[in-house]
């Protein structure tokens, strides 16, 4: 493991000197330089989860047969792809959100000399996606069906990200847009596609599968990604449309509802802690462990039923990495 | 004419209406609301020469041969592509730039509830060219090039970005920097592949030709786009490196740079009208005329040296077009 988490390092480093020597752009020492320190800083400091299942997925498929360097090598490449795409994601969220920090270091658009130009580079990040891409994917036969890949998913994000946006600040503060199935959308859309399906999709097309033959395969891990989304830090303060607030919405007391709409969404600690005691009121933290559970079982009976060995097995490798990050 | 732009205004309303009903989302009605105004405001306004110019370019390709109706509705399909590309620039540049107004009415991002969800909507208006691809152009032969075309153009345009935003605000501002290269770099990169090359591009893959037997072509249309470069309003205020600048730095006495120096990049009028009348005691104007001039002839000859008739008539109905806007 730590085995694979170096050889995924050294493809990034050859993956970010290629980008640095694109023909397409004649590049600037300046320009070069920005370049370099912007990915260094977005798209190599993160977990690497997401990236890393790809290849992981990818083994999985190939049932332990030993990778070829060639394969290793690509799986790779499309496990950075995906990095890149999160990296394109959070860079902008970040602006969007008016964010601090990120991964325990200041937002890059805080940077001192980057403020908005961070929009463009996020925009780069995006490109360099094809970018790679073209260069290691445009001869292989499902080159086509990986760029609709990364472009559907993409897509998708952005839609989730719309909602989302429009449900949190669109007009003026209310509770009563919220309900299970917004949240739904927005956890599915916004993160469940490009998190849990897209890195097992990669790998599919990897390994020569027609997507359209694993529509049962995606339905599963979007469910993944709906019942083990991240519980976002400050909801509470931010106004989102979480599990937590819509699941208390559902358990309310009249009065209870009352205090929920004095208090969400403002960002003195006074009124979070009189959300968070409600939460607890309500024991809202035992009905989500409840309803991990149950889609823990729900989601294992699922996958037991998949006719092929070798998807189950990418498929509970998912399950047991987040259902263990949630404990 | 009149009916061309008809029959295109047509198109986006097809268009609109598929991107719309996308399978690939459950739309909310407040979403489906907020897209569509979003796409009116951004899309539909603008003066659509790029994308008509597809159209154009295509009926001269075919050297007069009437159109079918699904070779009009594709040509007008990729224009409005084009339109698309351009507004979600714009969108994102007017962020980028703090600017105002665009055509004549606010900012985007300074409409009422819109601030930075415009930076979604901008990557919303990116990914709608791949939904428009895919749904219209997927079985074409021709579209894999489409879509690489598209990233390759939307790449370099942000590449351009990057070093003008790098040269225009890393660090104090030194006019020192400035030079006719970093500004050919910017413009060519910036505007010239998607203004000028990507609809002569998209006409030809229609028309069956590959690219890569057409970098002569390439060449012809970027060289237009460095010599005609719209000349940017607010170049002086905000520090941009122009075509002006650059050759008034060419030709200042000590004393004279002194001025640029001390008032280029300065919002104060007096500070701008300072470096107005150095420009005309420098008759910058006279210059910026002749080397029009010189170019046009230059770019003629080129296309007079073309060995299609039909390309030399796209080419130069090209030339004509801006070689008219400038006067």
């Amino acid at each position: 493991m730590a085995d694979l988490k170096s050889t995924f390092l050294d493809v990034y480093s050859i993956l970010k000197s290629d980008l640095l020597q694109d023909p397409s752009f004649e590049f600037t020492h300046e320009s070069r330089q920005w370049l370099e320190r912007m990915l260094d800083y977005n798209v190599r400091g993160g977990k690497l989860n997401r990236g890393l299942s790809v290849v992981d997925s990818y083994k999985l498929l190939k049932q332990g047969q030993d990778l070829t360097e060639k394969e290793t090598f690509l799986s790779c490449a499309l496990g950075w792809c995906i990095e890149w795409l999160q990296a394109y994601f959070l860079v902008l969220d970040d602006i969007m959100d008016n964010s601090v920090t990120r991964r325990g270091q200041p937002c890059w658009f805080r940077k001192p000399k980057v403020g908005m130009i961070a929009i463009n580079d996020g925009i780069l990040l995006r490109n360099h996606i094809h970018r790679i891409l073209k260069k290691h994917f445009r001869e292989m036969p499902y080159y086509v069906d990986l760029v609709d890949l990364f472009n559907e998913v993409e897509f998708q994000t952005a839609c989730g990200q719309m909602i989302d946006l429009i449900t949190t600040f669109d007009g003026e503060k209310d509770l009563s847009k919220y309900s299970l199935q917004i949240h739904r959308r927005i956890v599915q859309y916004k993160t469940a596609y490009y998190s849990f399906y897209l890195p097992v999709a990669c790998a599919l097309l990897m390994a020569g599968e027609n997507l359209e033959n694993h529509t049962d395969v995606k339905t599963v891990l979007i469910d993944m990604g709906i019942y083990f989304q991240v519980q976002i830090g400050t909801d509470i303060e931010d106004f989102k449309c979480s599990w937590l607030v819509v699941k208390a919405l559902e358990r309310c007391s009249e009065e209870q509802t009352k205090i929920l709409y004095e208090n969400y969404g403002k960002a003195e600690p006074s009124n979070v802690a009189k959300v968070k005691a409600l939460y607890k009121e309500l024991d809202l933290e035992k009905a989500f462990m409840e309803y991990e559970k149950e889609s823990y079982e729900k989601l294992t009976k699922l996958i037991e039923a998949h006719q092929s060995k070798a998807i189950q097995a990418v498929l509970k490798s998912f399950l047991a990495k987040i259902y263990k990050r949630q404990k």
